[in-house]
């Protein structure tokens, strides 16, 4: 095992942020070197996931790396006074480019794989970098933040204030860049090839409902979205049964626009 | 989670170690903590039993801490000239009891489970301390050393010359403080009450002839010793899907001279 | 030497915070332990501040451990929708006491030192929680911060945005708990023992008209206010030479109240 | 400040070992990017170099990364039963070149320095691969080890037992590959050029003697070496203020076979 804790200075942050990254044990063969871009959830840091997981684990055994951003509560949004979650993301990404040279670059080797909102941030990613990504894969996320914005001001939502600070309301996201489906549809439109798609939940996970309405969109839209119902909520209890079938759907690979 | 990564000045090693301690969500409820030494095994060191294994949210749900020593290399036994590896892993029991004041220091709440080497490991601290931890579970580990320096001297085992640097031979560990089964027999004769303490194995598992022999013996001294059988090899593949079993079987209790 | 990396819970981050522990290789003298909370400046976090300077080597020599929270880009105060540095630092202090027993809660034995942004979270806990402290230190810091707002205001100071979005104006600032100053001064009405205080800055430091300004408002208030002068700037280079001084007037003791 | 905390797996430990690498603010300048290793002393590891003295902030004012392996006690010398130490050193240097790649490889911009039994091995490798690196630097370290060996037989040395564990003594150390002032014969012999070389001492050090006897077979062999003497003991307190002193000396370069 090889895992490296980092410290580098930010220029998002303004200060000094964190990742993580996990080599796996052949990762000197770097032909079938490929990575993994975790996205952590709410209420946690990147060391959480791959602590509550097997992930590394389950890579070790694929050859791939992970690198592992910390975006603290930040939604992979960024504010405007706030937290720049979003940012802090990327940058973690584009660093870890520079400093591990040996990690590939071929779009065809790189995964982005997010747990509840980690999972908001990977398919935010796909669409922006849609020829960077192989494939994105979300559990248990809000995907369609419009929707959950409309839930929350109807009073329907579990979750709070700190959303509001985040995304203001589902007028100012709708049909911006923080609007993931916004962007879904300007890609359909545009017929963009993008990394193909996963979404997971639990059947007794309060996400559910989210993703079924964002299933249904991508439907719509003609975006092929692989999806997949795991047993109990919204916890890496049921998360973790489903990361190597997960994994293993990264790797069959097939045609990155989603013709599969 | 609350995770410490620590340094701390080692009398044993002669320099630093390290270990790391794990406290659950709820570590403020002190009534109902629990703490869990985990040794780690051979080729390996704390932080790989936390990343390859979903053990920190086993425990988690439990509410119980983790206190994972490093030992390096030494199969749990001191050498001569080398590695001390029993006496770091009972140095990090130690010192984490007085760092960690809040650990529970009631045997009933102290427990003992070991991988590989670290099950080796964890029997022998039974042994030793029978009246300070409640239970010791060990997954795929000679526990039996003199018959596994029987197997190596003849050749028909898969360990190394490192083995031999360590034990000696079977000869010289024989009826020493090194042999765990002559420590059992010794208790057995003199009805010392016990841990309650479970092995388990893989079906496809190098080490499960040698646990069949320490279960053999275990029988023969009339001490308690619940096995159980796990699928596949010697890897978390098979181990991790156990572990929750091990922790809930911990948990159930029952009366520490195995009587259960 | 003893080094903890901790990853805690934080119910003030929503998420999950960090702070480092550092022991003396004394620690077991416990009567003649010592602590030092070590707020760092902005545009890093704890690590840094011990690696850039000797801090834990001074300290080690005295038997003082070293609680150094990580508070982010928040300038030790609120904000309402943003970070929350001052809540931050003093749960990490809060936390710190619990998870260490062993650190003494002895304000005689407790000391604050803060590195430029640090130092005004320094003074600041120092008058919110009098009796909690028997010194704080600041190095090259905005204690004034009504001062600094107004100098931000005018155009003559070199911060940022930042430190808009964390304080508002001098307007909304003056006179609030936010204000250091004010709260001195109601200390000065109330005669209220007070930790010892210090100050210092450099010769060629950005800080020192700043400096200049709260020492003489700390004169004219009445509250004794130990100064010095470091040769050079706004740096480590400079405080470095320093801190052993500082420690040693800390330990000086002398009354509380400042009368020394 | 970029921190790496590395945990590896090492095939020289047959387990996993650790190694830090710090990259100073302007790494993306890798035309100016220069490389320290730094070799810790005994009973510490690599972390406490970093934290113990301010060798973080000096090489990020120059513009070097500083790799630090962690290497135990072993002196830099491999047992035949017990650790490795010199082995280990190496492979971390191996390795970080590998993960790396940033780091320069060009002789002329790395460097060694070790601090007391460190400063042993940085001689060592400095004789081992003397086209490897540009300078070699030494704080109060045993270089000839046959006459420490001496010393220790005689029963003038204050060093212990594990010296003999791991050098035997000094008529099987005489000649070989552990014998630097062995080595450096060799290479006076055949006019090999040389890194650049420095050794310190405190004017109250123990290693004071032997840094002279040192001194004075470096003198006969007409190998150049660059002396100087700090103020105090074996410590950081007498090591640190050379630290800077070391570096620029390090960076004035010179001919490499000493020649300046």
């Amino acid at each position: 095992m090889t895992l490296y804790q980092i410290q580098y200075r930010s220029e998002v942050l303004g200060g000094e942020g964190e990742f993580g990254v996990f080599l796996p044990e052949k990762w000197r063969d770097t032909d079938s070197l490929k990575v993994l871009f975790l996205l952590h959830g709410a209420f946690s840091e990147y060391k959480s996931s791959l602590l509550f997981s097997s992930v590394a684990r389950y890579c070790d055994a694929r050859n791939m790396a992970v690198v592992a951003p910390s975006s603290h509560l930040g939604v992979y949004c960024d504010m405007a006074y706030g937290e720049k979650g979003y940012s802090m993301a990327k940058e973690a990404i584009r660093i870890s480019g520079r400093l591990f040279p040996l990690l590939p670059q071929d779009p065809e080797k790189r995964f982005l794989l997010g747990i509840s909102m980690g999972g908001h941030g990977a398919f935010k990613l796909a669409m922006e970098y849609p020829d960077r990504f192989s494939a994105a894969a979300a559990c248990s996320s809000p995907i369609d933040i419009v929707a959950t914005m409309e839930l929350l001001e109807s009073g329907r939502h579990f979750g709070g204030a700190e959303l509001f600070h985040t995304f203001g309301s589902a007028d100012t996201c709708r049909g911006t860049d923080r609007d993931v489906i916004h962007m879904a549809e300007q890609h359909a439109a545009h017929r963009t090839p993008l990394p193909r798609l996963f979404l997971c939940w639990g059947d007794d996970d309060h996400a559910k409902a989210e993703d079924l309405v964002t299933v249904e969109k991508f439907r719509k839209m003609g975006i092929p979205l692989t999806t997949r119902v795991g047993r109990g909520g919204h916890s890496f209890d049921m998360w973790d049964p489903l990361l190597e079938g997960i994994l293993d759907w990264m790797l069959e690979g097939g045609d990155r626009d989603g013709a599969d």
